[in-house]
């Protein structure tokens, strides 16, 4: 029952995981597949650390396979591709309990099924603590890619949900005062909704879809928002060399979080801007398009500012105009 | 001259490493490339860990680069596959020294350019000790696939080179006495050629080249002889429900090894079956074809022995005849 990698070894492992592979993929060095033809081939990869990149007190093991093919389906989502499957090196203690990489291995299975996508085989080997390497595949038409640095001056700026729900459900993990300060404002599925936010991600491939459908031929700029709002846009700005204006009214506030009377407007806009990992995806294009774009992906999607020529980032409030920088976001060293 | 990880940040990091990648393929969330039309996605997958898989006793930081490039582009070469490029996802601790890592990508982009391949990018994190993963890709027309399972009694078995020079290479490193017991039975440069078959070997994609150039029509079995030569043979025999019979006397022993007088023949023949890390191919192919084969790849391919219908791997000496089982392969936990 408590069994441990060290009493049934690799061999056993692997079998144990086998099915969570198709397996006419696995059996051989490689895995194979046949991508469509005339699709351009994207790549991305990610390293998550135990302690750095996800911890006990915030995850179950299946949630840090859940975030792990989701932040990865997410960085093929922000290109403007679709998935073809993912890799899985997972570096694990000697003594680490095969539950645990049992759980991981579902959470993982369970996020690509939800995507209509699949694992490509992986590697297991012995390390000090768990990390996990993901390496995901996607295919996209090469007129369709998004691509950072195609941001135009005029082009309106589209986020495609809620920003800083994530940040707000880690704090509400992570801090059990965080209860009595702001948490009880909220009702208790507003607040399961914030910490869902953070364990279970959504990747906005659906997203891509819509703007296949609608708009295949469109010239589309963005990037995911894993490192932040704030960090989307400045990198979008930095690769265009354009600049951007932000309406602070028109941030994609969580609803649950502006009804909570104990939290801060200044606490709430931060973790928006700079809460990272909602994995939702920055935009930039033509504003008729980008107006019809939202329609289609409804109420949660907006625009909340426009690309300028002037190479500054600016947050517009009804009082003032705040410079925003890169500083704030996630720092891995 | 003497910094840190910590000292530059992963900004910091980044820019130091972005010249070991093609400046059109970064600066997304994703590579991206064009794949040729109508070939297969190959993709594989391995995480090497400091320790476990290379220590400063063994390797510098330019060999665990190299070696790591070089055994997941054999990994493409005992698929039939030609590469498309690889991803690096890097952990490194926060107070590790910033030339180690530059040392680590130059190996490995010498590498890669040796291979005439690219760097697609990757990841950087903070980890209690280095560790690398790797995902490699390539492609291959799917008729041309090498696979585990296609082994066909009658087939001969091809080796690509010698085995058991990586391991006799290691053992110089690790073991001082190894010099005083066989060491100066060989040459400096046997001994050189020796320890650079553990710290530099040569993916076979070579070997691939010209089975296109004079089979592209012919079935082929095989796989890489990383975990070693018997590995590789139980491991295929496995696969195509097949067995194999091995010609002792045939075995690709190293040619510097059959000269030391204070190795036993025994040691010899154990380190060629099982050292492992030779990163040769082990093919298995219609006997005319085969001896073809090995007449275009040169002196050092040689038929070993053939597969037959009987699900034993046997190795026939001039006394006795051997059975060979898996044991004996690397074990991760």
């Amino acid at each position: 029952v408590d069994q441990r990698v060290q009493d049934i070894g690799e061999q056993g492992l692997l079998q144990r995981l086998q099915r969570f592979c198709p397996a006419d993929i696995i059996g051989d060095d490689a895995a194979r597949l046949t991508p469509a033809p005339g699709l351009d081939l994207v790549i991305s990869t990610d390293m998550l650390v135990d302690g750095v990149h996800f911890s006990e007190q915030t995850t179950t093991p299946e949630d840090v396979g859940w975030r792990a093919a989701a932040a990865n389906l997410s960085d093929l989502a922000a290109m403007g591709a679709t998935p073809l499957g993912l890799t899985l090196a997972l570096g694990i203690p000697n003594d680490h309990p095969v539950v645990w990489i049992e759980r991981l291995y579902q959470g993982l299975h369970a996020c690509l099924t939800a995507y209509g996508t699949v694992l490509l085989g992986g590697d297991l080997s012995r390390s000090p603590c768990p990390i996990l390497s993901i390496t995901a595949l996607g295919q996209v038409a090469p007129h369709q890619a998004i691509h950072r640095h195609r941001a135009h001056p005029g082009d309106a700026i589209v986020v495609t949900g809620a920003h800083g729900a994530s940040r707000a459900g880690l704090e509400l993990l992570l801090n059990p005062q965080a209860l009595d300060q702001w948490g009880n404002d909220l009702s208790a599925s507003d607040r399961q909704g914030l910490i869902l936010a953070h364990q279970r991600p959504c990747p906005r491939l659906d997203v891509i879809t819509t703007l296949r459908q609608h708009f295949p031929q469109a010239r589309v700029a963005g990037m995911d928002s894993s490192d932040g709002l704030a960090d989307a846009v400045v990198q979008i700005c930095r690769a265009s060399q354009v600049g951007a204006r932000l309406d602070s009214t028109a941030l994609p506030i969580p609803t649950s979080l502006r009804a909570a009377a104990h939290l801060s407007a200044t606490q709430v806009q931060a973790w928006c801007l700079y809460g990272g990992e909602d994995f939702q995806l920055v935009l930039c294009l033509n504003p008729e398009l980008a107006t019809e774009l939202v329609s289609y992906l409804g109420p949660a999607a907006k625009i909340i500012g426009t690309i300028t020529a002037e190479p500054v980032v600016e947050l517009i409030t009804p009082t003032e105009v705040i410079s925003l920088s890169l500083a704030a976001g996630f720092q891995h060293f």
